[in-house]
């Protein structure tokens, strides 16, 4: 039995459209989730942007930082009550190559990122396979839990640091990701500098607590030595995606710390890697999340390790999806906005 | 008491001086070492041509690779007995920096390098302090006592490669480094592929007992990926110190695969950031030893796991070590070769 729904749908040519349509009862295995909220995504600007037409084409909802309630349940799903508060990491693996295999079924080789390789969350029910599923505790506000997805990529990024209690940290850019890096990072007990070259976020890394560093102002690897008793940082998070970002992370590492590659790179940057051999640093790829990072984020945003509410700076209902965007692509430096798609639970 | 000996200066200008001095009586802490054999390193290479005078001077003894018996012991220095067969770990710690305050000794901001930093073992009798000795089965060949040092320098690597039983490893670079590399990692368990253009090196590679591929004619991510069902490497060594191996190290490795970054890049290549995201690849720089590598390598060459006998590829007396230089200056290919400093005993 299908129910009548709104949905916002990718035309292509940084235009979206709004309408009615229906949703499915949901298949076998899967769930269907009634949405409250969807964040915008960096990758969801992408879209907007036309950088990724041949990937999601140009009938596609998007959408997949979100939080919403589950309004029915497909056969052979256990586990799982209607009304539950739930968050879906949108990542479905093939099973059956070599990563898989591995046991790192995030970064399967045939990966589908559910809300861009299928419809997302920029509807009202969106039905997805029951695997993806995480449980929100009840009284969950529902707009920060539409910051989960994102804050797992940076308990992804943490988790994969090693950081311990006491650790000097530096995190490379201030937008959305490296903003949450820092605040995962301070939860587990990290001494944090931000690193950033506009005003705007420097000023709201600031508000949030963090010392910071505007590199186009001052000597960073020099202001990061000073702080640290010439040391360096233990743990570095590169999310800037620039030539001097990369030159920063190892001029600015202790020995043996460890970099975490966060910022995807389209061009091939030139690095120190003698740097590497002569301190013995670790670089380390991460790219989403692994469930547990889920969990990790569920907890942190419940306790309030991030702050939610300095975070979502825009909250637009789904009729004005359109808008939203073009104002997120005019002002660059806001950090989460939220497209309200249904109603609070 | 000083004892009459015989050593090899360097004097620049691509010239040794073989002279009669004396060896001074071991100080307080330290230790006299009659040496046995000593490796020419490509270290010592780099010196015989110039590119380190600044830092070794022209009345250096230079020399690490070796094997000794210990011939006085200093006071206060317990549990080394004249007579024991020994080899030096050649590096001296300051024992108050970042480094060494997080327990890095081995890679000090002032390590100070024996054999470069201060005299070496290219003499008959070498002073060094107590705590870089390790001590010798009694029934040890001199000579392949003499393959500890870079044998260690291998076992750090694969040690910080976190190699497991049964997984593929390729090793980019073919030279006397990556050859260990090679042996220490199939004695781990590890399925070994040597990538090396030069056709001397790849026929003793061949004669180790190792799958080759020459890069310069076959592709080598597609041969990698073919022998490894689509997979990659899980481990890489980057032995090559060039542009084209730090390609292939990227393009070659598996998900999750970890990238051992041996070699010394005096340049900043460029790098496939975006692989290190997409397939969470590590980047580990390794440099040295530990104390425990030097173990492990004592182990691995006495239970045949280095098949020394191929390995060291001349034994020249240390009255000839400037023809064993030239020698090796005009034929780059060999692998290991040694001065005979002393008696064997």
């Amino acid at each position: 039995m299908s129910t009548p729904i709104t949905a916002a749908y990718y035309r292509g040519n940084k235009t979206f459209t709004v309408e009615q349509t229906e949703a499915p009862a949901p298949a076998a295995g899967e769930v269907s989730v009634r949405i409250a909220y969807c964040g915008i995504c960096g990758t969801d600007m992408h879209v907007f942007h036309g950088n990724m037409d041949a990937r999601v084409g140009f009938s596609r909802v998007i959408g997949h930082e979100m939080s919403g309630t589950v309004h029915a349940v497909g056969d052979g799903v256990d586990g799982v009550s209607v009304g539950q508060k739930v968050v879906v990491r949108p990542l479905d693996h093939c099973g059956d190559c070599p990563a898989c295999n591995a046991g790192h079924q995030h970064i399967c080789h045939r990966l589908k990122f559910l809300g861009l390789d299928t419809d997302g969350a920029m509807q009202e029910i969106w039905n997805v396979p029951a695997h993806t599923l995480h449980i929100l505790p009840d009284d969950m506000r529902m707009d920060h839990a539409a910051l989960i997805e994102p804050v797992a990529v940076a308990c992804h990024d943490v988790r994969l640091s090693g950081l311990k209690n006491g650790e000097d940290v530096l995190v490379i850019g201030g937008g959305p990701i490296g903003m949450l890096c820092a605040m995962v990072a301070r939860d587990a007990g990290g001494n944090v500098v931000i690193s950033e070259v506009n005003e705007t976020r420097l000023a709201i890394a600031e508000k949030l607590g963090f010392a910071t560093v505007n590199p186009a102002k001052q000597d960073l690897p020099a202001e990061i030595n000073k702080r640290t008793g010439d040391k360096g940082a233990d743990v570095v998070f590169e999310v800037s995606g620039t030539q001097p970002g990369v030159d920063a992370m190892t001029a600015s590492a202790a020995t043996r710390a460890r970099i975490v590659m966060v910022a995807i790179h389209a061009t091939k940057p030139q690095i120190d890697l003698f740097q590497f051999f002569w301190r013995e640093l670790q670089l380390i790829g991460a790219r989403v999340y692994e469930p547990q990072d889920y969990e990790k984020a569920i907890r942190i945003v419940t306790s309030g390790g991030v702050d939610a509410d300095t975070v979502i700076t825009d909250v637009s209902p789904l009729a004005d999806i359109q808008a939203a965007f073009e104002s997120l692509d005019a002002s660059p430096t806001a950090l989460k906005s939220l497209i309200k798609v249904g109603e609070d639970s």
